[in-house]
């Protein structure tokens, strides 16, 4: 049986807080006994890509004790439950499938009457049909005349997932020979952004992509309907240029608005439906279902891996308990996430709300206040970019912040330059490598302005090159590592109660309902 | 006479210290009374901007406090020191001189016998004749066709702080018709982000900008032969499509292989360079040098504003104090910067580096340890956005994280759509707004899962439009900010010496000179 309980009731937890400050990793990354540790304290992970953690401060004792507290805390058992259909997002009462998108690793899920497996499915194969119809040229515009781009119009986890996998796959396509359809994302509430992209496209060659689950969306219907307006009045009919992806029991669902609807439902949170048709239209209608498929292998594989209770083979349960002690027994703020990839640009702005909305939050999933701190602040930005910028605090300044890299060996686009001796390529897996270890050991100086302490801990996932696959488990790794995390804090990872209260606010200052301060800044911004 | 000193030496820092939690923003806040609040808590700004404080935790104890610390430390005495040419960068031994490419705020200074200032205006002057030049054609490409879009290769400084402010004025430029060029960014040494910019454009049709002030960035330089490599395998001369920015001592300034160079000097760091011809260059291209004219104007009025002595009147001196009581009396460990506009989205980019690389120290501007904690983590997305993202955890996460927001009246594209009886201009204020509120008040609920505690402090940055002028306020305001923390805390913000270990240890590893775990990493990534 299952047990849902904070983890400071637990022996591991005070095993774990007597360990603080154990390991020094200026020490135990030095010399012939540094590389050992390099090569030991490595994870599998699918698609080729693999977990590295000698430069965290973990030895055989902590380790032992996150093994410890897993077990204590049950959460590969946990993770068994949600695969198997548990409601573990108690407070909204639901189930939690966003694996069922991309495989089957328990038993059936039936709810409402339906295997879930095969509604995703059925739903992904429907997205990836029309998808190849438009490739094919057997949908057009009223002119006949092939789509060439694709926009995507959604807000939040309808947004940063899918637009963060296909900027880190557009390259990688072109050099395959298989961008189908470039994509665009209108987004924000900002009237500017809408109007920035339809500026830069030719909105008669375009599809676009109406992404609410609840199809009540405020930010994501205004915009459909800037776009509607843009439509019309270039003499086009709106009707022939849309598609939406919905819930089934959303306004949208029936409308015949749409070319076609695309369905997902409420046990896929919108930060979890990058591997849903909210990030499968968009993708398979830019570089086709097949690639879409290989994406949902690698998270597939990687969401299989997940289950494995030892955790010096499971990369994702790892990562997480390192993270949960640095959080709370180191009492580290935040987590920086450094892809040296610059197809992952805006994988860091994903991850920050992946792991910030799920578990930023102060109150267990029985709705007590906890005890411990939770979740971090997540932030980063591509390397070499950011070493050339906010890296001097990571090095030198006066908190310790834990560092997430990720490297490939090989690039995407397949062009590179020889300068110095080495190629660009070459000179970005140089960088990855040597800030590695620049923060583990750092450098004494006799001037204190150029002194190192060292001592900063981060790790690094390693693969060849960054294909669909390879993403997919990427994908799938930082997903269920935020699960991990919100099974030890004992939180509904699921639920985003935190953003409503600003939604009602909002409505209530455009009704011009306020008094006291809210009138007061509302009459500043002249609403 | 200037006392250069450690805080923690002051009795104003023993007196605010005393204040934690004085104030409870929930109470402040509340009724007519905080109305009142929000429209006494207000310091102009120049271009149309003010600066609204209402809802920090301040009152008028905490402000006095914060008088006095600004009046013991010296701190606009130190920023006169600054702007009349002293030696500010100690570490370095440099002057501290980008204000005086906006403005002359001081007495003349001279530096290797020129007068900077005028130095300066000569190099803004050069660049923008060399615009005027190119938008009417008179430089063309071999093929005698006009030049259509800029691309600046640069990192770091060179990068972030120009794309930033092409960013924010692209719409604008557009909509007033003085979008002349379009701008694009290289700056990674990921060869694919090269390979991706440069399958974006004509390359036939293009100017690259090459930006080093050192003339040995090694990205930069990688990614400039690339850029050549390209342009020559299009059969085109690489020199007919370069112009350089760099210093008069660089390798590059003489080459033959440049158009023209215009050129910056030591005195001017990276980071705060947007306003010399880093930025003067790709911006008159983009959008005519009268436009790069007034975004100085802007800056420059700013800079003036932030002479004043009296907190409650000088906006970057509160923001920068009641940043610091946040970060050292409070122990809040990060800041988040939320710009309610699209046209803003890589400003909080840009804001990372200024404010992370100038204060992530942990030794004063003497090279002593300092007690205290320095600069906090910046990071930060464009409102809406954000709101269905990462807000979760910043309104019911376990740790507070003050928010600075900037918000505008009206949009720059004049685009807009009314639904459900607003315009998207008015919803996006109206978030803004409710954000605030909800922020600082919280809400009570029996259900502690929507409960919102509450007191969480922010600031807002109102304007009428994001104008030229508006901008260059808007940065204005944030180098100052930063400088002025720097000399609260005592710390040389004008060095970078954090990211150097790094770039020592990538050359080894590329030269195969490494051995442990360096060699051990190194292998894993086929280097």
């Amino acid at each position: 049986m299952i047990s849902w309980k904070n983890p400071d009731t637990t022996a591991a937890w005070s095993r774990l807080n007597a360990l603080k400050n154990k390991v020094d990793l200026k020490t135990v990354m030095a010399g012939e006994a540094g590389a050992q540790r390099v090569k030991a304290y490595a994870a599998p992970m699918a698609a080729g890509l693999s977990y590295h953690y000698a430069a965290k401060q973990v030895d055989d004792e902590v380790l032992s004790a996150l093994q410890a507290l897993a077990d204590e805390m049950q959460l590969t058992e946990k993770y068994e439950a949600l695969y198997n259909g548990e409601v573990i997002n108690t407070g909204e009462k639901r189930l939690v499938l966003h694996q069922l998108t991309r495989g089957q690793l328990g038993q059936d899920v039936v709810a409402d009457g339906v295997n879930k497996r095969e509604f995703y499915e059925a739903q992904r194969l429907k997205a990836g049909e029309f998808a190849r119809k438009v490739h094919k040229g057997e949908i057009t515009n009223a002119a006949g005349e092939p789509f060439t781009t694709v926009v995507q119009i959604g807000i939040g986890g309808s947004d940063l997932g899918p637009r963060a996998m296909y900027l880190a796959l557009e390259n990688w396509a072109r050099q395959q020979g298989c961008l189908r359809m470039e994509a665009r994302f209108i987004s924000n509430v900002d009237p500017d952004d809408a109007a920035s992209v339809l500026k830069g496209i030719d909105v008669s060659r375009s599809l676009f992509v109406l992404v609410s689950k609840s199809g009540t969306t405020l930010e994501t219907l205004t915009n459909e309907s800037f776009v509607k307006d843009a439509l019309k009045n270039a003499g086009l009919d709106p009707a022939r240029h849309m598609v939406a992806v919905t819930s089934e029991t959303s306004p949208l669902a029936k409308s015949r608005d749409y070319l076609a609807a695309f369905f997902m439902d409420d046990y896929i949170g919108g930060r979890y439906s990058s591997t849903s048709c909210v990030g499968g239209a968009v993708l398979s209608l830019a570089f086709g279902p097949e690639v879409f498929e290989r994406f949902l292998q690698g998270a597939a594989a990687e969401d299989s891996l997940a289950r494995e209770a030892d955790v010096k083979k499971n990369a994702a349960l790892l990562d997480a308990l390192i993270g949960v002690y640095e959080r709370n027994v180191q009492g580290y703020p935040a987590t920086a996430v450094l892809p040296y990839s610059q197809a992952l640009s805006r994988f860091p702005a994903h991850l920050q709300q992946l792991d910030m909305e799920s578990n930023g939050k102060s109150v267990n999933r029985f709705g007590e206040p906890v005890d411990y701190v939770t979740g971090p602040i997540i932030f980063g930005e591509p390397g070499t970019n950011g070493q050339h910028s906010f890296y001097q605090l990571l090095h030198q300044g006066t908190d310790i912040i834990p560092l997430q890299f990720v490297g490939f060996r090989r690039n995407q686009a397949g062009m590179d330059v020889v300068i110095q001796g080495s190629t660009s390529q070459q000179k970005l897996c140089a960088n990855v490598a040597a800030q590695i270890m620049a923060f583990a050991c750092g450098k004494q100086d006799a001037n204190p302005n150029k002194n190192f302490d060292g001592g900063r801990p981060s790790s690094i996932i390693i693969g060849d090159q960054l294909t669909p696959e390879a993403l997919g488990a990427l994908l799938s790794h930082f997903e269920n590592k935020v699960m991990f995390q919100g099974f030890v804090w004992n939180l509904n990872s699921f639920d985003q109660e935190g953003v409503q209260l600003g939604k009602v606010l909002a409505k209530r200052v455009l009704a011009h309902e306020t008094d006291g301060a809210l009138k007061a800044y509302s009459d500043l911004l002249d609403i």
